[in-house]
């Protein structure tokens, strides 16, 4: 399969934007940069084309509850979404997954890692629009059975696939104790199964843990379950600077989620630079449609810029740190590829119209992206190799979803 | 002049959302909300109908340098903006002017309080789209003699229609020395003219106001021109308790910037609750688009409610106040009405599209509107009762004035 995005207006390549050039895709991976034209012929006049947006933590099956609880903390706001997501029926659950997975591609994510319930649901309907996915059970010791949760993820094992990978989810440090940690540890180290946590989201949690354990949150999974490379950790608004260090050395993955944070708020300060300066992976997250609201990464990029900003009365943290954290270091965490348009590199591509992002030159573009650009702008979603979405293309399916969803939430009153 | 916005999905009418019913336009006001149709018609099915969003703090004719420094707090990016803006030809700052009235309109604001050199411009431009704007010539020393802005000012005068107010613009303690707070006085106090002032933004300026006069800013201000409901604050991240208690007692005006301050670090706790609660009229504004940089106004409202929620740990400040604060309190300070859609109001209307704001019912409207909703959304903008953007209707137009910005910034090797 051979295609080309034709008269690019710009193409981000690793640190240097082009201007006016195709961009030709064959079976996967990206052929050419330049002036040859190989198969069916994509216009991108008009257009700019950055690597495919990784979104490195959400929880896709909670569109449902998107508006249903914004004024609250993040102690009450379990409290209250727990007590609904116990009685919810799955089909509400599943068709939440399938409007996700299309709003992601038409707000240009190219891959997900999702923390829900319903894993085999996610795989297919990741499958069956083309984007890639991270997602697996979650041990909550107070909902499911820690073996039960071990069971169901070793019979993960044999649905992997191009798209699909499983993980292995742990709700958190206070939602599962130390029987999951230990399956959890076992999945990781006996069957290379990445695992994703909430970590030292609150002070609260901050609190707890180290009233129990003595030891703050970090430090204690690490001396429970040793840590590497496959190990994901959230959050971390409330991490200590000596705990930074034993990630780093570990070599787990980060994701920083700005506006569910802020919008749930669980203050704290994540260190954003001293990790990237440390060298951690830091990667950047939308959350649940329920905490953020939206799944947009675009607009997780700038809040994550300002965030900083706000909280550390420096401008150091810019566009560039938050395009590499939702592109070359999610890549490099997931094992993509490297998340930069260069000749024999995946192609997973973003295409954005510059329409609401001009007046535009080459030195321009990284601020148009992360200052300006929203989901709204995407035009095409490139996953693969293959268009997963074409503006136009989608949004006739997505309305009929929301209607399901609409029509449910109505007999359920919520 | 008389039609009617026909089905609207949802109108969010005071404290209540209303749901599948007409809204009927009548000679710039809303004549009925019901099963009446009068006039034109226009189909209204999948659109919310809100009061038309008041962007209360912006700088449009900067739309040029948008992108071109995204890296610096304040003063520094004062410093190296102030350059460029001494040479820069007044085409581009009037092309700029332009291009943001449209962009304006195209996400769904009716009203805007300008701060820069141009405002006959910006009031030919704004008459020509159809888009509410208070603007006026700035007193800032280092470039313009104070008695030459006083008389450019009066000039104003006379220019004063339905859609255009002319008001004095200060920069700042900073940028105005005491014979400018002399003049902006005497023009509020013969005139009735509103004054708009940048004031205590960064810890700098409070520090240095502190030195040399012994008062905090607002303090300084109040005991040297006196303060009344026609002073229009914006900014006060560094503002004490004691001085929102003059503000109130005043009646002043004042404009909460959430996304600039932060992108430029200027820090602070900007104190949204306890104004809004002290009864102090609490406005948004998106500042200039060389600094947010956007001028969406449903952005702005959803950065005020995080970074409130961040900064203070508590979850108060909800979308209820954002939207307040955009529509009811602009509304209220700028004497257009009463910010509420009912039988009898101001048509200053804006229409979004659903589409991308499901699942939704009556309870969540407010929700989608703050946290999911942008500009782009935006279907129609009505002013005084007049259609003034319909998407599709004005892309060709602010295409065509990029593509001039583009060309000038190129010969300017900006």
């Amino acid at each position: 399969m051979e295609f080309t995005l034709r008269r690019c207006d710009y193409i981000l390549s690793g640190d240097r934007v082009l201007q006016g050039v195709n961009l030709v895709i064959q079976d996967g991976f990206i052929k050419s940069l330049g002036s040859e034209v190989e198969g069916d012929e994509v216009e991108c006049r008009g257009m700019i084309v950055i690597p495919g947006l990784v979104n490195s933590h959400t929880h896709l099956g909670m569109l449902y509850l998107r508006g249903y609880l914004d004024d609250a903390d993040l102690d009450l706001w379990l409290q209250r979404i727990w007590e609904v997501e116990r009685e919810i029926p799955e089909t509400l659950m599943n068709l939440s997954t399938e409007a996700s997975i299309i709003e992601s591609l038409m707000s240009g994510s190219t891959a997900v890692v999702d923390m829900y319930f319903n894993p085999l649901k996610a795989k297919e309907v990741a499958e069956r629009y083309g984007i890639r996915i991270w997602a697996g059970y979650v041990f909550l010791d107070e909902v499911y059975d820690p073996f039960e949760v071990d069971k169901k993820t070793r019979s993960l094992i044999k649905e992997k696939s191009e798209l699909f990978t499983p993980i292995v989810n742990v709700h958190s440090l206070y939602g599962a104790g130390e029987m999951s940690l230990k399956l959890a540890k076992q999945l990781n180290e006996e069957l290379g199964l990445r695992v994703q946590i909430h970590l030292s989201e609150t002070r609260r949690e901050v609190y707890q843990v180290k009233s129990r354990t003595g030891k703050f949150p970090l430090e204690y999974l690490h001396s429970s379950v040793g840590l590497n490379r496959n190990w994901h950790l959230v959050h971390l608004g409330w991490v200590t600077s000596w705990e930074i260090e034993a990630i780093r050395r570990e070599g787990a993955t980060v994701t920083h989620c700005p506006t569910s944070n802020m919008k749930l708020a669980t203050a704290g300060f994540f260190p954003f630079k001293e990790m990237m300066e440390a060298g951690v992976l830091v990667t950047l997250g939308t959350d649940g449609p329920a905490s953020n609201n939206t799944l947009d990464v675009f607009r997780e990029m700038k809040e994550a810029v300002l965030l900083q900003r706000n909280n550390y009365w420096d401008y150091s943290v810019g566009a560039s740190h938050a395009l590499r954290a939702s592109t070359v270091n999610a890549y490099s965490s997931l094992g993509i590829g490297r998340g930069r348009i260069k000749e024999g590199e995946t192609a997973d591509l973003t295409v954005l119209r510059t329409q609401r992002l001009r007046p535009l030159n080459t030195s321009r573009v990284a601020s148009a992206l992360v200052f300006n650009a929203t989901g709204a702008d995407v035009e095409f979603t490139v996953v693969r190799g293959k268009l997963s979405f074409k503006r136009g293309k989608l949004e006739s399916k997505i309305d009929g979803l929301y209607s399901e969803i609409e029509k449910e939430l109505e007999k359920l009153r919520l």
